[in-house]
Protein backbone atom coordinates (compact mmCIF):
# COMPACT_ATOMS: atom_id res chain seq x y z
CA UNK A 1 0.00 0.00 0.00
CA UNK A 2 1.25 3.32 -1.15
CA UNK A 3 0.04 6.14 1.39
CA UNK A 4 -1.86 8.91 -0.37
CA UNK A 5 -2.82 10.97 2.49
CA UNK A 6 -1.22 13.68 4.42
CA UNK A 7 -0.86 11.87 7.74
CA UNK A 8 2.58 11.18 7.55
CA UNK A 9 5.58 12.72 5.82
CA UNK A 10 6.80 9.26 4.87
CA UNK A 11 6.02 6.58 2.99
CA UNK A 12 4.32 3.18 4.20
CA UNK A 13 8.15 0.80 3.93
CA UNK A 14 9.87 3.89 5.65
CA UNK A 15 7.54 4.14 8.60
CA UNK A 16 7.84 0.26 8.44
CA UNK A 17 11.83 0.25 8.99
CA UNK A 18 11.52 2.78 11.53
CA UNK A 19 8.72 0.91 13.63
CA UNK A 20 11.30 -2.29 13.40
CA UNK A 21 13.74 -0.55 14.49
CA UNK A 22 12.00 -0.01 17.93
CA UNK A 23 11.53 -3.67 18.83
CA UNK A 24 12.05 -7.25 18.29
CA UNK A 25 11.09 -9.27 15.87
CA UNK A 26 8.50 -11.38 17.65
CA UNK A 27 6.47 -7.91 18.23
CA UNK A 28 7.43 -7.17 14.28
CA UNK A 29 5.38 -9.85 13.38
CA UNK A 30 2.12 -8.76 16.16
CA UNK A 31 2.39 -5.49 14.63
CA UNK A 32 1.89 -6.33 10.83
CA UNK A 33 -0.68 -8.72 12.03
CA UNK A 34 -2.18 -5.83 13.60
CA UNK A 35 -2.16 -3.75 10.38
CA UNK A 36 -3.86 -6.72 8.45
CA UNK A 37 -6.71 -7.46 11.01
CA UNK A 38 -6.66 -3.43 10.87
CA UNK A 39 -7.20 -3.20 7.87
CA UNK A 40 -10.07 -5.95 7.26
CA UNK A 41 -12.20 -3.85 9.82
CA UNK A 42 -11.96 -0.83 8.14
CA UNK A 43 -12.98 -2.19 4.73
CA UNK A 44 -15.73 -3.93 6.92
CA UNK A 45 -17.24 -0.79 9.13
CA UNK A 46 -15.71 2.03 6.57
CA UNK A 47 -12.90 3.37 8.33
CA UNK A 48 -10.06 5.40 7.20
CA UNK A 49 -7.96 2.55 5.48
CA UNK A 50 -4.82 4.74 6.30
CA UNK A 51 -5.10 6.08 9.08
CA UNK A 52 -6.05 1.85 10.06
CA UNK A 53 -2.64 1.25 8.72
CA UNK A 54 -0.45 4.03 10.82
CA UNK A 55 -2.60 3.64 14.02
CA UNK A 56 -1.71 0.16 14.00
CA UNK A 57 1.70 0.12 12.60
CA UNK A 58 2.57 2.77 15.43
CA UNK A 59 0.72 0.87 18.75
CA UNK A 60 3.27 -0.29 20.45
CA UNK A 61 5.64 2.15 18.92
CA UNK A 62 6.71 2.32 23.08
CA UNK A 63 6.21 -0.74 24.14
CA UNK A 64 9.93 -1.75 24.12
CA UNK A 65 11.12 1.42 25.48
CA UNK A 66 13.41 1.63 28.56
CA UNK A 67 10.94 1.58 31.48
CA UNK A 68 13.07 5.05 32.94
CA UNK A 69 12.94 6.74 29.93
CA UNK A 70 9.24 5.93 30.08
CA UNK A 71 8.65 6.86 33.86
CA UNK A 72 10.96 10.23 33.23
CA UNK A 73 8.31 11.03 30.55
CA UNK A 74 5.68 10.80 32.23
CA UNK A 75 6.79 13.00 35.76
CA UNK A 76 8.07 15.71 32.53
CA UNK A 77 5.74 15.60 30.26
CA UNK A 78 2.49 15.85 32.06
CA UNK A 79 0.80 12.76 32.06
CA UNK A 80 -1.39 11.28 34.44
CA UNK A 81 1.22 10.62 37.72
CA UNK A 82 -1.48 7.86 38.73
CA UNK A 83 -0.08 5.67 35.69
CA UNK A 84 2.98 5.37 37.95
CA UNK A 85 0.69 3.10 40.36
CA UNK A 86 0.37 0.52 37.57
CA UNK A 87 2.84 -1.57 35.09
CA UNK A 88 4.85 -0.46 32.47
CA UNK A 89 2.22 -2.58 30.44
CA UNK A 90 -0.32 0.67 30.63
CA UNK A 91 2.61 3.28 30.33
CA UNK A 92 3.06 2.77 26.43
CA UNK A 93 -0.22 3.45 25.13
CA UNK A 94 0.11 7.44 26.26
CA UNK A 95 3.47 7.45 26.24
CA UNK A 96 3.49 5.75 22.67
CA UNK A 97 1.30 8.42 21.30
CA UNK A 98 3.69 11.10 22.51
CA UNK A 99 6.49 9.69 21.06
CA UNK A 100 4.77 9.10 17.51
CA UNK A 101 3.99 12.60 17.06
CA UNK A 102 7.29 13.69 18.76
CA UNK A 103 9.71 11.18 16.53
CA UNK A 104 7.20 10.19 13.25
CA UNK A 105 5.76 13.83 12.89
CA UNK A 106 2.09 12.43 13.47
CA UNK A 107 -0.47 14.77 13.89
CA UNK A 108 -3.49 13.06 13.41
CA UNK A 109 -5.51 13.32 16.84
CA UNK A 110 -7.80 10.25 16.01
CA UNK A 111 -4.53 8.06 15.08
CA UNK A 112 -2.52 9.34 18.64
CA UNK A 113 -5.79 8.34 20.71
CA UNK A 114 -5.79 5.61 19.05
CA UNK A 115 -2.83 4.41 19.84
CA UNK A 116 -3.32 6.00 23.32
CA UNK A 117 -6.42 3.88 24.38
CA UNK A 118 -5.35 0.48 22.85
CA UNK A 119 -4.29 -1.09 26.00
CA UNK A 120 -7.24 -0.01 28.26
CA UNK A 121 -9.81 1.36 26.01
CA UNK A 122 -12.27 4.16 27.13
CA UNK A 123 -15.56 5.96 27.67
CA UNK A 124 -15.27 7.32 24.88
CA UNK A 125 -14.16 5.64 21.87
CA UNK A 126 -13.91 6.59 18.46
CA UNK A 127 -14.45 3.61 15.43
CA UNK A 128 -10.46 3.87 14.53
CA UNK A 129 -9.84 3.54 18.80
CA UNK A 130 -12.62 0.56 18.44
CA UNK A 131 -10.70 -1.04 15.53
CA UNK A 132 -7.24 -0.66 16.60
CA UNK A 133 -8.55 -2.21 20.09
CA UNK A 134 -9.97 -4.81 18.54
CA UNK A 135 -7.24 -5.52 15.68
CA UNK A 136 -4.64 -5.45 18.13
CA UNK A 137 -6.64 -8.59 20.17
CA UNK A 138 -7.80 -10.57 17.45
CA UNK A 139 -4.85 -10.41 15.11
CA UNK A 140 -3.46 -13.32 13.28
CA UNK A 141 -0.72 -14.47 15.48
CA UNK A 142 -2.99 -14.43 19.04
CA UNK A 143 -3.98 -17.68 20.27
CA UNK A 144 -5.68 -18.10 22.94
CA UNK A 145 -9.38 -19.90 24.24
CA UNK A 146 -11.59 -17.57 22.89
CA UNK A 147 -9.95 -16.04 20.29
CA UNK A 148 -11.85 -17.75 17.21
CA UNK A 149 -14.81 -16.57 18.81
CA UNK A 150 -13.67 -13.15 19.42
CA UNK A 151 -12.48 -13.11 15.34
CA UNK A 152 -16.44 -13.96 14.58
CA UNK A 153 -17.99 -11.32 17.03
CA UNK A 154 -15.63 -8.48 15.18
CA UNK A 155 -16.78 -9.24 12.15
CA UNK A 156 -20.58 -9.26 12.90
CA UNK A 157 -20.52 -6.23 15.37
CA UNK A 158 -17.41 -3.96 16.60
CA UNK A 159 -19.28 -2.72 20.06
CA UNK A 160 -19.86 -6.53 20.93
CA UNK A 161 -16.04 -7.34 20.25
CA UNK A 162 -15.70 -4.21 22.34
CA UNK A 163 -17.19 -5.74 25.02
CA UNK A 164 -15.78 -9.37 24.23
CA UNK A 165 -12.32 -8.09 24.40
CA UNK A 166 -12.88 -6.00 27.75
CA UNK A 167 -14.91 -9.21 29.73
CA UNK A 168 -11.81 -11.47 28.15
CA UNK A 169 -9.36 -9.11 29.77
CA UNK A 170 -10.65 -8.53 32.80
CA UNK A 171 -11.23 -12.06 33.91
CA UNK A 172 -7.69 -12.62 32.81
CA UNK A 173 -6.30 -10.21 34.72
CA UNK A 174 -8.57 -11.68 37.91
CA UNK A 175 -6.98 -14.59 37.31
CA UNK A 176 -3.63 -13.49 37.82
CA UNK A 177 -4.15 -11.31 40.49
CA UNK A 178 -3.19 -8.69 37.95
CA UNK A 179 -3.43 -4.84 39.27
CA UNK A 180 -6.10 -3.50 36.82
CA UNK A 181 -5.97 0.42 36.17
CA UNK A 182 -9.05 2.26 36.83
CA UNK A 183 -9.55 3.02 33.24
CA UNK A 184 -10.32 -0.47 32.10
CA UNK A 185 -13.07 -0.64 34.41
CA UNK A 186 -14.22 2.55 32.77
CA UNK A 187 -14.26 1.13 29.40
CA UNK A 188 -16.06 -2.23 30.79
CA UNK A 189 -19.26 0.10 32.52
CA UNK A 190 -19.75 1.89 29.02
CA UNK A 191 -19.49 -0.80 26.80
CA UNK A 192 -20.00 -4.04 28.73
CA UNK A 193 -22.38 -3.32 31.30
CA UNK A 194 -25.70 -3.19 30.80
CA UNK A 195 -26.89 -1.60 34.09
CA UNK B 1 -25.86 -11.73 74.53
CA UNK B 2 -26.35 -8.86 76.39
CA UNK B 3 -24.10 -5.67 75.41
CA UNK B 4 -22.84 -3.94 78.37
CA UNK B 5 -20.84 -1.45 75.86
CA UNK B 6 -21.91 2.28 75.16
CA UNK B 7 -22.33 1.63 71.44
CA UNK B 8 -25.88 1.75 71.60
CA UNK B 9 -28.28 3.02 73.59
CA UNK B 10 -30.54 -0.29 73.31
CA UNK B 11 -30.25 -4.05 74.39
CA UNK B 12 -29.52 -6.24 71.16
CA UNK B 13 -33.19 -7.61 72.42
CA UNK B 14 -34.61 -4.23 71.19
CA UNK B 15 -31.90 -3.93 68.33
CA UNK B 16 -33.31 -7.18 66.49
CA UNK B 17 -36.68 -5.66 67.00
CA UNK B 18 -35.95 -2.23 65.00
CA UNK B 19 -33.78 -4.22 62.39
CA UNK B 20 -36.34 -6.46 61.58
CA UNK B 21 -38.73 -3.88 60.79
CA UNK B 22 -36.59 -3.00 58.31
CA UNK B 23 -36.67 -5.94 56.34
CA UNK B 24 -38.58 -8.93 54.85
CA UNK B 25 -38.01 -12.79 56.61
CA UNK B 26 -35.54 -13.78 54.53
CA UNK B 27 -33.30 -10.97 54.86
CA UNK B 28 -33.71 -11.06 58.66
CA UNK B 29 -32.20 -14.54 58.68
CA UNK B 30 -29.29 -12.95 56.36
CA UNK B 31 -28.47 -10.57 59.14
CA UNK B 32 -28.59 -13.33 61.68
CA UNK B 33 -26.22 -15.48 60.20
CA UNK B 34 -23.87 -12.61 59.34
CA UNK B 35 -24.00 -11.86 63.04
CA UNK B 36 -23.38 -15.19 63.76
CA UNK B 37 -20.43 -15.16 61.11
CA UNK B 38 -18.97 -12.00 62.17
CA UNK B 39 -18.88 -13.18 66.10
CA UNK B 40 -17.25 -16.12 65.04
CA UNK B 41 -14.04 -14.82 62.86
CA UNK B 42 -14.68 -11.62 65.78
CA UNK B 43 -13.39 -14.59 68.40
CA UNK B 44 -11.21 -16.03 65.92
CA UNK B 45 -9.38 -12.33 65.14
CA UNK B 46 -9.73 -10.96 68.78
CA UNK B 47 -12.23 -7.94 67.73
CA UNK B 48 -14.82 -6.17 69.90
CA UNK B 49 -17.28 -8.85 69.61
CA UNK B 50 -20.39 -6.30 70.53
CA UNK B 51 -19.41 -3.89 68.07
CA UNK B 52 -19.35 -7.21 65.09
CA UNK B 53 -22.39 -8.21 66.24
CA UNK B 54 -23.66 -4.67 66.36
CA UNK B 55 -22.27 -4.08 62.85
CA UNK B 56 -23.79 -7.26 61.91
CA UNK B 57 -27.20 -7.08 62.70
CA UNK B 58 -27.50 -3.10 61.05
CA UNK B 59 -25.13 -3.82 57.66
CA UNK B 60 -28.39 -4.01 55.71
CA UNK B 61 -30.76 -1.66 57.62
CA UNK B 62 -31.41 0.08 54.15
CA UNK B 63 -31.11 -2.32 51.98
CA UNK B 64 -35.01 -2.30 51.46
CA UNK B 65 -35.22 1.37 52.04
CA UNK B 66 -37.56 2.98 49.00
CA UNK B 67 -35.10 3.77 46.32
CA UNK B 68 -36.08 7.34 45.73
CA UNK B 69 -35.64 7.87 49.71
CA UNK B 70 -31.55 6.89 49.15
CA UNK B 71 -31.33 8.62 46.69
CA UNK B 72 -33.12 12.13 47.65
CA UNK B 73 -30.44 11.29 50.99
CA UNK B 74 -27.59 10.85 48.31
CA UNK B 75 -28.45 14.54 47.01
CA UNK B 76 -29.01 16.27 50.04
CA UNK B 77 -26.74 14.86 52.56
CA UNK B 78 -23.40 15.41 50.99
CA UNK B 79 -22.38 11.36 49.67
CA UNK B 80 -20.54 11.35 46.54
CA UNK B 81 -22.63 11.83 44.04
CA UNK B 82 -21.10 9.21 41.84
CA UNK B 83 -23.18 6.80 43.22
CA UNK B 84 -25.82 7.61 41.66
CA UNK B 85 -24.51 6.52 38.52
CA UNK B 86 -24.58 2.73 39.87
CA UNK B 87 -27.03 0.49 40.64
CA UNK B 88 -29.06 0.93 44.63
CA UNK B 89 -27.33 -2.42 45.31
CA UNK B 90 -24.10 0.09 46.05
CA UNK B 91 -26.34 2.55 48.16
CA UNK B 92 -27.51 0.75 51.19
CA UNK B 93 -23.88 1.13 52.45
CA UNK B 94 -22.88 4.45 52.97
CA UNK B 95 -26.76 5.27 52.92
CA UNK B 96 -27.45 2.71 55.79
CA UNK B 97 -24.53 3.85 58.20
CA UNK B 98 -26.54 6.59 57.63
CA UNK B 99 -29.46 6.16 59.42
CA UNK B 100 -27.87 3.73 61.45
CA UNK B 101 -26.23 6.78 63.15
CA UNK B 102 -29.20 9.07 62.44
CA UNK B 103 -32.06 6.56 63.51
CA UNK B 104 -30.14 3.69 65.94
CA UNK B 105 -28.33 6.42 67.83
CA UNK B 106 -24.41 4.37 66.56
CA UNK B 107 -22.08 6.95 67.15
CA UNK B 108 -18.76 4.34 66.98
CA UNK B 109 -17.06 5.11 63.73
CA UNK B 110 -15.54 1.56 63.39
CA UNK B 111 -19.33 0.38 63.35
CA UNK B 112 -20.28 3.06 60.87
CA UNK B 113 -17.65 2.48 58.58
CA UNK B 114 -17.90 -1.44 58.66
CA UNK B 115 -21.39 -0.99 57.63
CA UNK B 116 -20.51 1.65 54.71
CA UNK B 117 -17.90 -0.37 53.69
CA UNK B 118 -19.29 -3.78 53.54
CA UNK B 119 -20.63 -4.15 49.84
CA UNK B 120 -17.28 -2.66 48.03
CA UNK B 121 -14.61 -2.94 50.65
CA UNK B 122 -11.97 -0.13 50.54
CA UNK B 123 -8.10 0.01 50.17
CA UNK B 124 -8.19 0.84 53.71
CA UNK B 125 -10.24 -1.97 55.98
CA UNK B 126 -10.13 -2.65 59.96
CA UNK B 127 -10.37 -5.92 61.37
CA UNK B 128 -13.99 -5.45 61.55
CA UNK B 129 -14.44 -4.17 58.08
CA UNK B 130 -13.15 -6.86 56.83
CA UNK B 131 -14.97 -9.36 59.49
CA UNK B 132 -18.47 -7.61 58.02
CA UNK B 133 -17.44 -7.90 54.38
CA UNK B 134 -16.05 -11.71 54.81
CA UNK B 135 -19.59 -12.46 57.41
CA UNK B 136 -21.60 -11.28 54.63
CA UNK B 137 -20.36 -13.61 52.29
CA UNK B 138 -19.84 -16.71 53.78
CA UNK B 139 -22.88 -16.84 56.26
CA UNK B 140 -24.17 -20.12 57.33
CA UNK B 141 -27.46 -19.37 54.55
CA UNK B 142 -25.08 -18.80 51.60
CA UNK B 143 -25.06 -21.42 49.26
CA UNK B 144 -22.93 -20.85 45.91
CA UNK B 145 -20.32 -22.87 44.45
CA UNK B 146 -17.47 -21.70 45.83
CA UNK B 147 -18.81 -20.79 49.66
CA UNK B 148 -17.24 -23.84 51.25
CA UNK B 149 -14.03 -22.70 50.27
CA UNK B 150 -14.37 -19.50 51.30
CA UNK B 151 -15.22 -20.25 55.19
CA UNK B 152 -12.50 -22.17 55.22
CA UNK B 153 -9.94 -19.41 53.96
CA UNK B 154 -11.57 -16.97 56.28
CA UNK B 155 -10.87 -19.26 59.11
CA UNK B 156 -7.44 -19.55 57.85
CA UNK B 157 -6.42 -16.02 56.98
CA UNK B 158 -8.97 -12.97 57.02
CA UNK B 159 -6.84 -10.66 54.49
CA UNK B 160 -7.06 -13.70 51.72
CA UNK B 161 -10.95 -14.14 52.51
CA UNK B 162 -10.90 -10.29 51.69
CA UNK B 163 -8.83 -11.10 48.44
CA UNK B 164 -11.10 -14.29 47.68
CA UNK B 165 -14.24 -12.47 47.94
CA UNK B 166 -12.92 -9.79 46.34
CA UNK B 167 -12.31 -11.87 43.09
CA UNK B 168 -14.97 -14.09 43.45
CA UNK B 169 -17.44 -11.03 42.99
CA UNK B 170 -15.71 -9.37 40.51
CA UNK B 171 -15.81 -12.24 38.26
CA UNK B 172 -19.08 -12.85 39.07
CA UNK B 173 -20.49 -9.23 37.96
CA UNK B 174 -18.21 -9.52 35.20
CA UNK B 175 -19.99 -12.58 33.94
CA UNK B 176 -23.68 -11.26 34.64
CA UNK B 177 -22.35 -7.85 32.53
CA UNK B 178 -23.05 -5.66 35.87
CA UNK B 179 -21.80 -2.01 36.08
CA UNK B 180 -18.54 -2.08 38.51
CA UNK B 181 -18.41 0.66 41.12
CA UNK B 182 -14.65 2.20 41.04
CA UNK B 183 -13.68 1.55 44.29
CA UNK B 184 -14.27 -2.45 44.19
CA UNK B 185 -11.48 -2.24 41.72
CA UNK B 186 -9.63 -0.11 44.58
CA UNK B 187 -10.59 -3.18 46.71
CA UNK B 188 -8.84 -5.44 44.10
CA UNK B 189 -5.97 -3.58 43.88
CA UNK B 190 -5.07 -3.28 47.37
CA UNK B 191 -6.28 -6.82 48.68
CA UNK B 192 -5.69 -9.51 45.32
CA UNK B 193 -3.15 -7.59 43.14
CA UNK B 194 0.63 -8.45 43.54
CA UNK B 195 1.75 -6.17 40.37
Amino acid sequence: MEYTTNYLKMSRVELLERVQMQMGERRFKHVLGVEEMAIALAGRYEADIEAASIAALTHDYAKERDRDEMQELIRKEGFDLDLLNYGSEIWHGPVGAFLVQKELGVQDDLILDAIRKHTVGASEMTLLDKIIYVADFIEPNRDFPGVAEAREIAIRNLDEAVAFETKHTLHYLIEKNTKIYPQTIATYNTWVAKS
